[in-house]
């Protein structure tokens, strides 16, 4: 045993979750670069919402250990390590990747305070400010609130109890890793994150890809674990650019353009595999419709709501429609992942279309069926922009049921993009 | 990290399998006791016996690394922690067990040399020398089999690979222990020494006995597990006891009351739970049918081959001839248990008589189906007393497959003790 290990432990006044500014997503630092230098001064408001209402978020966390973990946080600063590894590693195959008036910014920040108040059994908590910062609130205020939640169950249980939930959780990874490996050209990665069941689950589940699946292992989006393992950091951008850039649009006609402009602004800053489209957050068939001719160029595609195959389906023919060869592009799934749809996607596209995925929460949480009355099964939580300077954002998506905004708002957004019915999907995670 | 621990460890020449000289069953020492008073002159030969001649031990354990375990068991001494438990704690209610003599003695004892040697596919392992020394060989010398058998396929496997095999072992035990907590008056013991995946996994399994099944976890055969762990140490006579007084008998007379002396002997020397009768070596009926009436008095009876169900309505059938209340009486169910024969065991008998459960290998050891060719699983392996001042011994049991010695010598003795037809029974552990 090392004693001075054990009572600097003991000395922790909590169990931090989140223990550096880094254990985020890839993605959030490439957008909260492209943010700082493109729309630093928005303000905006950042919310939480738990879409499964039958959780009762504040019977289950204690506030005040969630105020302890928020407060932690907050006292988070990035590292000289970490800034040299964000100043100085390739990422996807590129050197400086962050520009150095970006890192001294972030070098400086204090992520800003935030608000937590109790709602019946749920929690409001919000988070408001200049976007660079609160955007950097997401994935730690998300990756919070699913541990604690967890916590609560795990501190019931016995010390054997323990080991043998993890026993069988570990088992259950390496046999989705083993179903996995039957796949010689799979292309996968880590997008678990923000609803993990703890950092060192994830850490975890990480190394056992990297060792059950080698080079098609392709890497996580989590930073500090990427720095850590030495395995690749992945991510592009996510709904949030086009919510914000559409909320703050002027006009019909300005809202129309705000999903291209993202990609504009994008385009400008970045190449080759960071060049993925995200088509759906105002409804893929009509944006792809309208898409400029510039867009064609880019590398892939990220199907992140409704039938993935009927996504996919629109991808490649629209790439054919506009000549471009599929056979050169790339798709990426990342919603709502389980092995037996990864599976049945690489099946049915790969040799059609470069395929990879970006497999979140059923990798690196899913404890289902493991304790009684599924307490660790893990739910649809997210935290999202709502509102930008003062205006609400919308996001309408391939899938109604992640939806979001005020009704007046969604029914005007659905006129100027376009969007007729939508198929309505489950969803889980 | 603990460094200094670390290069402490990589110090060690070879990872020593057995550590310590209590690493073995309790049993063996209150036969040493019991052998070291009453016979402890004879001179004795014990051998490794494979009954699964299908595992080729030799070409599966390299012989240097037997030759340098075996080694090291040679080496090792009680040390004075040891020796102070086995001089000052309870076993069985009582306190100095091991009287002062015994324990100058074992304070003393190095074991004796073993002889190594390759035949065909198989080792030829024996030990000679006075009986006390000799048999402290037996549980050790199985347990370094099976475990350097085992260290062969681990050596090849992965990190997150051998992570996860415990992991499912891990499950596998747990899963049967939850089975075992529906039976709320069970009574349980591990006796899984000699065929243990390896020490480390046995205390695991010790462990999670005890959080799971709390009191009805009655303890461990193994007493360095015992007195580490503060469980009581369980064991009480073996085989071996009448297998040497039978082969000393001068004459079928002496031969006949050969087992009855055994028990004679421990009879003056031992009293309430340790008054267990073995009845088996010779056949159980008859064994019962000639006991003296003395015998009726004791404590309970173990059942340790044959169809157990047979031979525990033997046992109840016979105390009721005799006069005796079943239900005042211990039946200890031993042979080749798992938890669905420890189910439907307990279900038929306990009521009717005080049941209780020594589980052995299929608790220590059960990684069947686990890695490929199921190369971890256990085989039937033992190390008998083979010949005593130069005569053959043998043992018959209540299954054929488990019989030993000589052809000749086992018309004789079944002759003598009036075995007919047995039942065979495929052995699995």
């Amino acid at each position: 045993m090392d004693i001075a290990t054990r009572v600097y432990n003991h000395k922790w006044k909590i169990d931090p979750i989140v223990r550096s500014l880094i254990d985020t997503d890839f993605y959030k630092l490439l957008m909260c670069q492209s943010v700082f230098r493109n729309k630093p001064d928005t303000q905006v408001t950042f919310s939480l919402i738990n879409r499964s209402t039958h959780i009762p978020l504040a019977d289950l966390i204690d506030e005040a250990e969630l105020r302890e973990q928020l407060d932690h946080i907050r006292s988070l600063g990035l590292s000289r390590g970490e800034s040299t590894w964000l100043r100085g590693n390739t990422f996807y195959g590129k050197r400086q990747m962050f520009r150095p008036d970006f890192m001294e910014w972030f070098e400086a920040l204090r992520l800003p305070p935030y608000h937590l108040e109790r709602r019946g059994d749920q929690y409001e908590l919000t988070f408001e400010g200049s976007w660079p910062e609160v955007m950097l609130w997401e994935i730690p205020a998300l990756a919070v609130l699913m541990e604690l939640r967890g916590r609560a169950v795990l501190n019931r249980m016995g010390r054997f109890e323990l080991q043998v939930l993890y026993a069988r959780a570990m088992t259950r990874v390496w046999e989705k890793i083993e179903r996995l490996r039957e796949l010689p050209t799979l292309g996968i990665a880590d997008f678990g994150t923000r609803r993990r069941h703890s950092f060192m689950w994830q850490d975890w589940c990480v190394q056992a890809m990297r060792e059950g699946l080698g080079k098609n292992f392709t890497g996580t989006s989590n930073c500090l674990i990427a720095m850590r393992r030495e395995v690749e950091a992945i991510g592009t951008n996510a709904h949030e650019l086009p919510m914000v850039y559409a909320a703050l649009a002027e006009s019909d006609a300005e809202l129309a353009q705000a999903p291209y402009d993202v990609l504009s602004d994008w385009h400008d800053e970045h190449e080759g595999n960071l060049h993925i489209i995200l088509p759906d957050t105002y409804g893929t068939q009509g944006f792809l419709d309208n898409a400029p001719d510039w867009l064609t160029s880019w590398t892939g595609i990220r199907i992140d709501s409704g039938d993935p195959v009927k996504g996919a389906e629109t991808a490649i023919a629209w790439w054919r429609a506009r000549g471009e060869d599929p056979r050169s592009k790339r798709i990426i799934f990342s919603d709502g992942l389980d092995v037996d749809k990864i599976i049945e996607l690489h099946r049915r596209f790969d040799g059609r279309v470069n395929v990879s995925f970006g497999w979140g929460t059923l990798l690196t949480n899913d404890f289902r069926g493991l304790v009684p009355n599924d307490a660790l099964a893990p739910f649809s939580l997210v935290c999202k922009a709502v509102a930008a300077n003062g205006r609400p954002t919308v996001k309408l998506s391939d899938n109604p049921e992640k939806a979001m905004g005020p009704p007046e708002e969604i029914e005007r957004y659905k006129r100027v993009f376009g969007v007729g019915e939508q198929e309505r999907l489950a969803v889980v995670v």
